[in-house]
């Protein structure tokens, strides 16, 4: 097999074979198959598209290329949720407790910000003595024990996919819907994932600006869950304006609270409620998406999701007593609440720029 | 300027500028943008294909980034041609001493073949005694004094072509239309010649497979010629079949030989005609191809084509007395002859293959 033959079929509009994808992805990650043939590869894929099979194996290949995570310790389906990033998006924050509350284990890593906005950990850290670090097995048993941990992601996760992402940022082929499609979804599998919760933002803010591109990356990646035996949901909401009222990773959990009090932004709390409603129905708590909505609003004004909320703080290192006293959050650097205040502040990156690369 | 919002600005269609191309090119050569952004850019081209301005500014960019050869001591319209290869294509054998005849000054250098079937200069070196390395005042008297010189390609001509030519190599990116028709211009403008005639070759054992593409490659030519201001003309010339009966360095020398005498075949006798009728024109020594050709029917006729030919064999140093007694040649390898009396030998190199890539 040769790289070249490879990138030849996909540039005249062949589809590659689950082999053909394995060799371009393993050569990647080995070093054998040089950078140059994987941009021009990445370049045809971008004007000639994926199949559904084809992103499926590439998606795999990629989830594969890596460590795993084995979840199945954690009795339950075990539901991830991923957003595709957006200026004040704090939902993870929301909708963790939430769903914990209703009997769906969350067992969760999650990245960090890099460039304007801060990520769920960055989030998290600025709750007084919250660590995100957290072994393996207490990772686990505090997922048994309250429900839900949220960690960062360590270990070497879908290194291809961080490859190709670097290579793609310098070779303008970011842009492509089964690229993205892929590489979203081979980190949620490789963390292990039973089923997939896909938060689909569009609008000036979002990476897909309009919903009918925002519509075929939801579908490119519910297409990849099918094929891989995962099961995927997605949910496209609308990232024209921030998400709630705030940003900046105090300020966030600050609106992440009082959502779980049952107050806060209108638009915050609906996002999160559509988001834990789908989870619930693909952990198997909730027949349907309705029957799911009532029992969140329960957990909510019944305080179930709060005092869900401070567990999972304490069982992390955190001070719970924030959730009685915001006061006790640090405040935000004034230049976050200064841009948000301002109307600035509307760029925003989904993930991390790989300043290692050119290396 | 960053190579990457180039790549972006050709991915998504836009106009390149010169300096963008420039900047491209420079970068390529002297190693300041990697190969993967140059070979993302140009499979890009493969899809949106150039504008005439901007194939013109990459052959420019191209031309000028090694070696240029002046040959304005030279007096008169220096006239290169340039065929896009084909099996047992010799007419450069017969049409460079034919049209010398006719006062068109010939100062050319030639290439090597490299895979089944050798280059003109390979063939000339099949003469007993030819010498193919002329330093550059020997070769510039050789052309004042009897009008005709042909050596090996030697320095540092269009280097930025040869690096491009190796990645797209191994990019699946040989096939665009600007590369091809801007890798062909560039090396004939920094070889100095001040008209071009083209001879593009189409079918089986062409390049261009259909007569349509042999035409829009043979309009990039030409207009790229006329952008730059280089007079140029293109022939297109059917290659289903071998030119002439032989293929093999010798054989060809032989036929060559045969058709200066006013025998050989009549196929090889025609293109070289027409080629010839092109480049009188091209060279001011005629009006039009009419007139030309009947020229060069009479330098045929009365003998002074094929002494031309023994003048250009006997200055470089072969044996002139070939011409008279092909039996001086050597026998062609027998596997060449075998192959095409079995009507193998079809498939051809028009180029060298880059053996150094990759590095």
């Amino acid at each position: 097999m040769r790289a070249v033959d490879i990138i030849r079929k996909k540039r005249f509009g062949g589809e590659l074979t689950e082999s053909e994808i394995g060799f371009l992805i393993a050569g990647l990650v080995n070093g054998t198959i040089p950078d140059y043939q994987i941009s021009a590869w990445a370049m045809a894929v971008c004007y000639m598209g994926m199949t559904d099979k084809e992103t499926a194996a590439l998606t795999m290949a990629m989830a594969n290329s890596g460590d795993t995570v084995d979840l199945s310790p954690i009795a339950g389906i075990k539901v991830d949720k991923h957003s595709t990033g957006g200026v004040g998006d704090k939902t993870t924050l929301i909708v963790a407790p939430l769903v914990a509350a209703c009997g769906v284990p969350v067992a969760k890593m999650s990245g960090r910000g890099l460039g304007h906005t801060g990520g769920t950990i960055d989030k998290l850290e600025s709750i007084p003595g919250f660590r995100t670090e957290l072994v393996r097995d207490d990772f686990f048993a505090q997922v048994d024990g309250i429900g839900v941990a949220v960690i960062g992601q360590s270990g070497n996760i879908a290194p291809a996919d961080k490859k190709l992402y670097a290579l793609r940022d310098v070779t303008a082929t970011v842009e492509s819907i089964p690229l993205i499609a892929s590489s979203v979804m081979s980190k949620k599998i490789a963390a292990g994932a039973d089923a997939i919760l896909l938060d689909v933002k569009t609008g000036d803010g979002a990476f897909m600006k309009t919903p009918e591109d925002a519509a075929k990356l939801a579908s490119a990646m519910v297409a990849i869950g099918s094929q891989v035996g995962r099961r995927t949901v997605a949910v496209i909401s609308d990232m024209d304006q921030p998400l709630g009222r705030t940003i900046g990773n105090a300020l966030e959990v600050r609106e992440a609270v009082e959502v779980l009090r049952g107050e806060g932004p209108e638009d915050l709390r609906e996002v999160s409620l559509v988001l834990a409603s789908h989870m619930l129905v693909l952990g198997g708590v909730a027949e349907d998406t309705e029957s799911a909505r009532k029992r969140l609003e329960t957990a909510i004004s019944s305080g179930e999701a709060l005092r869900k909320f401070a567990a999972f703080v304490a069982a992390q290192g955190g001070d719970p007593g924030i959730v009685d006293d915001l006061s006790r959050l640090p405040p935000s650097p004034p230049s976050f609440a200064r841009n948000f205040r301002e109307g600035g502040g509307s760029c925003w990156e989904s993930r991390p720029k790989p300043s290692a690369w050119p290396p």
